[in-house]
């Protein structure tokens, strides 16, 4: 009998939960819509309990994984912050246990996006591993000997909130210059804004691919970002493989010509080491939620 | 019968050769001056045995493990590159093992002196670390799961060259904003002199311990860029310590009261996770000699 689990991503607008097999076969799915920031934490509870009983029935399944857009702790049980929602160390997987009867686990979204590209997707191949998610922001995750790597404290990979200019552009965090403030959808769509093109998202996609030279000089910038802050993360951890996740990805190679010149022309020791390689991720906006059911099945 | 062994430590200006037992100290050491950038590598060859061969006279020694100032490769025998010597992809570890009839292993000199501090000093409760050294300029290790990190290819942890200004101050390294071009002991005599004050190194360390306002501005300049970087790499890693050596750390508090505050204040998250303690290292000028003769006793 196969071993089935459900993954929930836990995103800032929607809801995603599937029964996922041990190939990473997605079997069946529900979604539902993020309750507001000011929402009730118990609110969103309800909201992905009925999203996994609607998606378990007629399924044997023997564990729950979230995937959730925030801090989660060392022991993989308590949402610490959640940027999105009105979680402040919200014990999700003990309640979530309690309500649904099977084991629950937690974790970073990125961290279970990189375990399904991993396990299945454009890092099948490694064991040390970086994921950069470029959706409004930046999410990050690394895989260090195979395993996803989450620090002393749980919080590793927040690759966005590095500070790339002294005193530059302010951040929701609440300081300025991070990362993800020049190299993410946000940003993307303030380029061409800024050389006027009122586009944002998949209609900056299709107007590059369509030729539109703003919007390729929009991607072609925050491409040299993208290059600039993996130059920082080889040099600190020398990867074997860079993979780049999230909506902004869709653009491949237009997003990503751009960040392998400007991450040749950045990394210390180029000319003594090889690059590792940048790779568009295979999976999808899927990633998150088969990586979450995964880990919920092999353990962490 | 105690298993002792050889630690080489091979810096820009010495090579420092010690027999070192599993407690950690050091039984017999000599050093001696690193041949120039100019000199052939078979010369530097000769030194490093000369040192060997005079301090394990009289000693029952296994094994020798050497610490270098520079990149050295996954399989810790080959030293990619060395900034202040003449080697390029050097089998040191070949030869030396021919030459001495020892097994040698070959690290990275901050490795090593990771390993020492984990092992014998300022980071023996904690297995995830991060050692930043303040020489001329910095170097970097890790710690992950309490063994040593080296990456994919063995470079990990070149944090001195991670890029903290857009277009600033050229690096020795050809690229420009380098970290060490803002916090090193470079650094620090360039912050002093530019106020004024032409002392360096250890002079500087007197001055300001003997109030000197503009040699203490001068630490609180680079100790704000320590909490700079440091906050970065928490982001990324999430360590439980932060180990500070070299020989700028000499100046303890004057260093590390700046970059706690720049590190609380630029680190994402700093309201909802432990901050982790910036602590100077224990062994001093040692460390990358004690480490690199334990690695080569424990292994890798």
């Amino acid at each position: 009998m196969t071993d089935l689990t459900v993954g929930v991503d836990i995103g800032g607008s929607k809801i995603a939960a599937a029964v996922v097999d041990p190939a990473g076969r997605v079997l069946a799915r529900a979604d539902r819509t993020t309750p507001g920031r000011t929402t009730a934490p118990s609110v969103v509870e309800d909201t992905i309990v009925e999203a996994v009983t609607d998606v378990r029935a007629g399924h044997l399944v023997t564990a729950v994984g979230i995937g959730a857009a925030g801090f989660v702790d060392a022991g993989s049980t308590r949402v610490m912050f959640a940027p999105h929602l009105s979680w402040r160390e919200e014990p999700l997987g003990e309640r979530l246990e309690q309500r649904l009867g099977l084991p629950v686990t937690v974790d970073n979204d990125a961290n279970a996006a990189l375990w399904a590209e991993h396990r299945f997707g454009a890092a099948s191949d490694a064991d040390e591993v970086a994921l950069i998610t470029l959706g409004t922001g930046i999410g990050g995750a690394l895989l260090i000997g195979g395993v996803v790597y989450r620090g002393h404290g749980g919080m590793a990979g927040e690759f966005g909130h590095t500070r790339v200019v002294p005193d530059g552009r302010p951040c929701e965090c609440g300081r300025t210059g991070c990362w993800e403030q020049y190299c993410s959808g946000k940003a993307l769509a303030r380029f061409a804004r800024e050389a006027g093109r009122d586009l944002v998202g998949p209609d900056l996609t299709a107007a590059a691919n369509a030729g539109d030279i703003v919007a390729q000089g929009a991607f072609a910038e925050i491409g040299r970002w993208l290059g600039i802050g993996v130059a920082n993360i080889v040099a600190g951890l020398d990867p074997a493989v860079i993979v780049v996740g999230g909506g902004v990805s869709a653009a491949g190679e237009l997003l990503l010509n751009p960040a392998r010149q400007a991450l040749a022309g950045s990394l210390v020791g180029a000319e003594h080491r090889v690059i590792p390689p940048l790779r568009i991720a295979a999976l999808g906006a899927d990633a998150g939620m088969i990586g979450a059911a995964d880990l919920a099945r092999v353990g962490r």
